[in-house]
């Protein structure tokens, strides 16, 4: 047997030890008795953001109004090199904040497909996160490609043999998230982007579920390209703009399908032809939202001041004690871990399943803790580092535990309208 | 000779019965002696926008976190249903409020050309918006399409009858911008709609330069498809999301390409196969911006109490008595109209032609009036009808004719970073 307490206090004497405990400060939380577990869906509302999004409207736009163009112009490449400094592992000039992912994936799926002639087949896996299939599957139905999908197990996702016995020379592109989705199964992007290699194809990795809780390392691991979004755990807010990556190496071979104007190399002269800007502009498309990026940038900083690594032994921890006191508690009511055991290989949310997973998600929230239910029968928590407490954790799975143990949530009438 | 006088009383009278006028006070005016003739670029920031921004970051976002998805999910298509209604003539379920105005064009112009098979040119205009030209190049270098281009002339727009001289039955699309960017000539929607039909043709408008200054009516002239941004006239602020409209008709016969999860028909299902949703949904993509959309439907909603046919008649007003008073002023120093001279034809932005314009522009700021510049010699006058009064275009061209009389814009070096 563990010697493994389950008393509250232990969650107490982590969170006094805990070197980023006064992070969780500075974000909104007006009902302090609110636990909230979706960091990985939309994450909390950062104080600076808040004040700094009003200087930017009252400021730069109210009083500064298109003479601000002077230092907005400059915000996607600014903020996306931040992102890769502290997060990304990226060296200046690879990253930009722009569009969405959806919109960023699509750009760069394309551009693959054009860098890789003759090569008629992309690889994802079936357990990719919805859009990145779909804006997939769209691509290659556009231009005669064929989509492979790698059947993953669910709970552990994707592995290096699953893609090595998927890829072979007539695939242009490999793309799958590191993290999965609902698992939060992690995979692992230097082995991955080799084998992908090995193969002579393009590597595309979705960092949605990973950026701001994982360290990623894009540039030591040699991928190719990368996408994510900035409203989970990098904190810029509901619908904030996504970012790209593109090795340099690979940046004058590649050509982005959207031609705006804001990739054009003299985007200001509107001459006639269309000519690509010589570095990572060429994969702008409209004009970009300069109130989004700037809440990117602002998430970036937090982030950056915390320090990635930190976060992600934060993360460990948090994560490891929830599934330690689920084991303890949970399992005997029926929930079965559906995540990796193994901390290095999950990222900051855990799933746990349960036949009544969609109610008990609901009951959930009326007690006052947030997390997300995933079909069929996944109730997904998230510990975002920078906001999580671990008495938080323990104060939820103990709600948890009541709720059913007492089958509270039999009250609940199913509401799919979540995110 | 015309009676028309000079003095600047004859523009104070013109405030005075301006039944606009009160609305100017609903914006940011932190320097009052600022006069901005630049709402054409970006619109002034409303006063009740800033309040509505502040209470979204703190309230929903902050407060309401994941939960307020449960009303943001429909924004997309609340803000667009009411553009339509108060600025577009279009009924409900035809427009969304969306990416930037270039994804928008992407999703649309290639939707199109799927629609209309074996047909391969696309018609545009050599002095269209400049993203219009190089996203519309970029769609048909990618599938074997001809870009054929209407040339233009430039201070007067395109006529019905250039568009008639380059239609025939190999054109799938014609896409053309409603107002052009440097004239401001105001294309004839409905005839020139007609003439793209007759040659079986479908019609996509550009609304950039008209929405929020000229009345639309994209029902009444048939019209296929259209996008905007509604950082301009619309007073959304930097980078929000433009809009799409898809007639109703067409909907189901249209696939676009970007097929994300946000246009799935079950989207939180998320099933293992792309099948797009029936509505106006399917032109959707990533996740919506929801602080730029939100900045949209304020936008709209302060337009929509003006009037449109009321901002429509002042902007008539407005345009004419710049352009009488550049006829007595500014003729004799130099000046050229590079704009319709009929009111009817043109929107809400006058241009005039100078050899020294790009500095001219440059010392009128430096005096406090903000214009923009045009290659190679166009001084681009925009009198949004919301924000803009009459004895601010009186001092803004007493200014002007200053400039020049004295030669002060000699003292200016060119900078060419202004939007």
């Amino acid at each position: 047997m563990t010697t493994f307490s389950t008393e509250r206090p232990v969650a107490e004497a982590l969170d006094a030890a805990d070197p980023l405990a006064g992070f969780r400060d500075r974000f909104a939380r007006d009902d302090p008795s609110l636990i909230y577990l979706d960091g990985n869906s939309l994450g909390m509302l950062p104080l600076a953001t808040a004040d700094r999004l009003t200087q930017l409207i009252r400021e730069e736009w109210g009083s500064g109004l298109i003479r601000s163009w002077d230092r907005w112009i400059d915000l996607p490449w600014q903020a996306g090199d931040e992102l890769g400094r502290c997060l990304l592992g990226a060296a200046a000039g690879q990253l930009l904040v722009t569009d969405s992912t959806t919109v960023n994936l699509y750009k760069l799926a394309s551009a693959a497909l054009g860098a890789r002639p003759g090569r008629r087949v992309i690889v994802t896996d079936d357990d990719n996160f919805p859009t990145d299939r779909y804006v997939l599957a769209g691509i290659a139905a556009g231009q005669d490609v064929q989509l492979r999908l790698i059947s993953t197990d669910i709970d552990e996702g994707v592995t290096a043999a699953d893609v090595r016995a998927a890829v072979d020379e007539s695939v242009a592109l490999v793309s799958l998230s590191h993290v999965a989705y609902r698992s939060g199964a992690l995979a692992g992007m230097a082995e991955i982007t080799q084998v992908a290699h090995d193969a002579g194809a393009l590597m595309l990795w979705d960092l949605c579920h990973s950026v701001g809780s994982v360290p990623v390392q894009l540039d030591q691991c040699g991928a190719d390209l990368a996408v994510g979004c900035t409203y989970k755990y990098v904190n810029a807010g509901p619908g904030a703009p996504a970012f790209l990556y593109v090795r340099r190496e690979l940046q004058q071979q590649l050509r982005q399908p959207v031609q705006g104007w804001f990739s054009q190399r003299d985007q200001f002269a509107m001459g006639p032809a269309y000519d690509p800007a010589p570095g990572m502009r060429r994969f702008l498309a409209g004009t970009p939202d300069v109130l989004g990026i700037t809440a990117v940038a602002e998430g970036v900083r937090l982030l950056g001041e915390a320090g990635i690594e930190r976060l992600r032994a934060k993360g460990i921890q948090l994560t490891s004690y929830l599934v330690e006191l689920a084991d303890a508690w949970l399992a005997p009511l029926g929930f079965a871990l559906a995540s990796p055991r193994d901390p290095e290989r999950r990222g900051s949310h855990v799933c746990l399943r349960h036949p009544e997973a969609a109610r008990i998600c609901q009951a959930l929230a009326g007690a006052g803790v947030i997390a997300d239910y995933r079909d069929p029968d996944r109730l997904r928590l998230g510990a975002a580092p920078i906001t999580t407490g671990f008495t938080e954790v323990w104060d939820a799975l103990d709600t948890l535990r009541q709720i059913t143990e007492n089958q509270v949530y039999q009250e609940f009438r199913l509401n799919m309208s979540e995110l």
